[in-house]
C-alpha cells in the first residue's frame, strides 16, 4: 500500500486549472462545433476503402509525413521544409508555446478569440494576455501593439477568420503587426477556405510568422490534422520538440486524398459559403437581432432576448448551436454553424418562432 | 518584410536539444522497431472496413474515448474514471510530465531504458536522472532510491519489460519502490503482451502509480493509441492538460474492434512469442553473441565484433536491426524485432553468416 498526498505533488498551475468542457448534448442537428455538416463524398469514402487494404497499421506512421507534405507543398507553392503537420492544429499551438515560451511568459491575441490560445497557454503555465477588439471585432497594430507589448509577450495570436465573430481583422493590420512585433505572430486560419484569404505567400518575406491550418472545418474533424507553415528554421525547432509520431498513417493517407482530389471537397465547401449567405439574409430580417457578417463557416448574432433561453429551447427541438452569452463582449450572443440546407431550414424556423414568441412576452 | 534575430527568441533548452531522428532506411525487413509483423488479421481488416461506412468523419472525435474506455474497463477490471487514451503513449508520458513537473525538475528512471523518457523530459526543460542497472539489467529499490533522491525526482519511469534490454525488473523492487517513494511512479507496460506481468491490479491500493499501455506493439503501432491507468485523480490532472480531441475516430474505433474481438490478435501474439524462444535458442548458439533473455518482442544481444559493422552488413542484406552499441553499456550490442518466422530465418541466415566470416577474419 501507498498513499501519497497526490494534490500536493501536482503543479499548482495544473490545479487551478479547469478540464475543458466539450459540449456533447443529445442533438441530432448539431450546429454548435464549426463542422463541415457534409460527410467525405462517396468516391473519397470509396478511395478510403481501398486505402484501407494498403495500410500497414501494424507500422509506425511516416513520421515525417512527407506524403502529405508534398501535396501540402505544390497546393501551397511552399518548400516541404516550410511545413509541420499536427495532431490537429492545437497540437501545433502547443509545440509553439513550447519552444519560444518559458514558463510564466506571455501571450497575446485580441478578444474575444477561439478560446483554446488562452487554455493551451493557462495548461503550460504561461500568461494569456488580451486585448479588446473594437466594435466592428476588428483592432490597429498600433493600439494593439501598444496595449499588449509591456507584458513582453513572446508570441501574438491572430484568428483570421476569427472565431467566434466570424469576420477577417483587416489584412494590413496584420501585416502591420507581423512586420513591427519582434517576437512570433501565429496566424491561424482554420477558416481559410470559406475566407480564401491568407497569409501563407507571407511567409517568404517575414520570418517571424507562422500560419496555421486544419482540414477539421472541411471534413475532417474525426481524423485530427492541422499544419503549419514557416520558416524552416522555426518548423527544425517544432521538429526537435514534436512527438515522432504525432501523426498516424490513416489521419496522414486520408488527407493526401481529400487535398490530392480537392474538387469534390470544393463544392461542398461553395454550398456551405451559399448557404452561409443565405442564413446572413434570413437572420437579418429578424428586427430583434444583431448578424455579424460572417467569412467563416458559422454566423455570429446577437439578440435583445435571453440568449440563454433561446439556447436551451433550441436544445430541446433538437437543434445545438454555441452559446456565448457568458464572455463579458458577447452579451446576448449565440453562435451558429452553417449546416446543410435543411438543417439551416430548421434552425431558421425555430429562432424565427422563438423570437416571435419571445417578442410576445416581453 | 520582417526579419527577426529568430534563434535568439527560441527557449534555450530547446536550441540545445537535436531532433529525434527516426532510423528510416529503406529495408524490405523491418526489425528495428518493435511493431508486430502481422497485419491485423484479415476478420479484423473487414471489420474496419465496414466501420468505415459509419464513420462521421465530419466530426470532432469522442473527447472522452468513451467506447474505448468502456471496453478497457471491462477487460482490465477497472473503472473507466481510472483510464485516460493518449495519441500513443508517448502523448501520455508528456501529459504525466506537464502536470507534476515544473521547469527544472528532475525526472529519474534506470539505464538503459527506453529513450523517449529522456527526450521528452529534456524537451520540456526538465531534468533526466538515471542510475545504472545491474548486469543482470535489474534493480534494488534502496540503491535506486538512494542514488537518485538526492535529485528530488518528481517521476520515476519504470519499462516494464525495459526496453532495449528485454526483460522484466522484479517486481518486488517496483514494488518497493511505488511504496517508498513519495512522488509519481509510471510503470510503462508497453510490452506486456509479450510478459503477461502487469501493476494494473496495484492502482487500487498505490495513489501514486501510473501504469502506461500501448497498442502499438501488437499490431496498431500506425494508429497511435496508448492509454494510461491511475488514480481518478490523476486522470483529472490529466484531463486538464490533455488536448480535448487527442485520440482521433478511426484510431478510438478501429482500437475497440481490436480489442473487442482480441483471440485473433492473441493468436499473432503467441506465434511472436514463440518465435521469440526460437530466436533466443538458435542466437545462443552463436559463440561469439551473449544473448540476453526477453519478456518482450525483441531481443538484445552483445557480439565480440564490431556490433556497426554487422549492423550494416545486416542492412546491406536488407534487414534492418537496431545498432545500440554507442551507449556506453551497450558496447557490442544489437537489437532485433521477434518478426515472422520467415524474416527471423533470414535474419539467422545472415547473422549466422556474418558472425562466421567475422571470426575467420579476427
Amino acid at each position: 500500500m501507498s498513499n501519497v498526498d497526490l494534490l500536493s505533488l501536482v503543479r499548482d498551475k495544473v490545479k487551478k486549472l479547469k478540464a475543458y468542457k466539450v459540449e456533447n448534448y443529445d442533438c441530432d442537428i448539431k450546429l454548435h462545433a464549426n463542422e463541415n455538416p457534409f460527410s467525405p463524398p462517396a468516391e473519397l469514402m470509396e478511395s478510403f476503402r481501398k486505402s484501407l487494404e494498403d495500410f500497414k497499421l501494424n507500422r509506425y506512421p511516416d513520421p515525417h509525413c512527407n506524403g502529405l507534405k508534398r501535396i501540402l507543398s505544390q497546393r501551397w507553392r511552399t518548400p516541404p521544409e516550410t511545413l509541420v503537420v499536427g495532431n490537429g492544429s492545437d497540437e501545433l499551438i502547443q509545440l509553439i508555446l513550447q519552444i519560444f515560451c518559458d514558463m510564466g511568459d506571455a501571450v497575446a491575441f485580441p478578444d474575444p478569440t477561439f478560446a483554446m490560445y488562452s487554455i493551451i497557454a493557462e495548461g503550460m503555465g504561461l500568461k494569456p494576455v488580451v486585448h479588446p477588439l473594437d466594435e466592428n471585432w476588428d483592432f490597429k497594430a498600433d493600439e494593439f501593439l501598444g496595449a499588449v507589448e509591456k507584458h513582453d509577450p513572446k508570441i501574438l495570436f491572430f484568428s483570421f477568420p476569427n472565431n467566434p465573430t466570424g469576420n477577417c481583422f483587416s489584412p494590413e493590420e496584420i501585416k502591420k503587426t507581423i512586420e513591427r512585433f519582434r517576437g512570433i505572430v501565429v496566424v491561424d486560419e482554420a477558416y481559410y477556405d470559406f475566407s480564401k484569404k491568407t497569409f501563407i505567400h507571407d511567409i517568404r518575406g517575414h520570418n517571424n510568422l507562422i500560419v496555421l491550418r486544419s482540414l477539421s472545418k472541411i471534413g475532417l474533424a474525426g481524423l485530427r490534422v492541422g499544419y503549419g507553415v514557416a520558416d524552416p528554421l522555426i518548423i527544425d525547432q517544432i521538429n526537435k520538440v514534436r512527438l515522432p509520431y504525432n501523426s498516424n498513417t490513416v489521419s496522414q493517407t486520408f488527407s493526401e486524398k481529400v487535398l490530392g482530389n480537392f474538387s469534390q471537397v470544393q463544392e461542398q465547401i461553395d454550398t456551405i459559403i451559399q448557404e452561409r449567405e443565405r442564413l446572413v439574409r434570413a437572420l437579418s430580417k429578424i428586427k430583434s437581432l444583431k448578424v455579424y457578417p460572417s467569412a467563416s463557416n458559422f454566423i455570429l448574432f446577437r439578440m435583445e432576448h435571453d440568449a440563454g433561453t433561446v439556447f436551451k429551447k433550441l436544445m430541446d427541438k433538437g437543434i445545438l448551436i454555441r452559446d456565448l452569452s457568458s464572455h463579458p463582449r458577447l452579451k446576448g450572443c449565440l453562435r451558429v454553424t452553417v449546416g446543410s440546407r435543411d438543417e439551416n431550414d430548421q434552425f431558421l424556423l425555430q429562432i424565427e418562432n422563438l423570437t416571435r414568441a419571445e417578442n410576445l412576452t416581453t
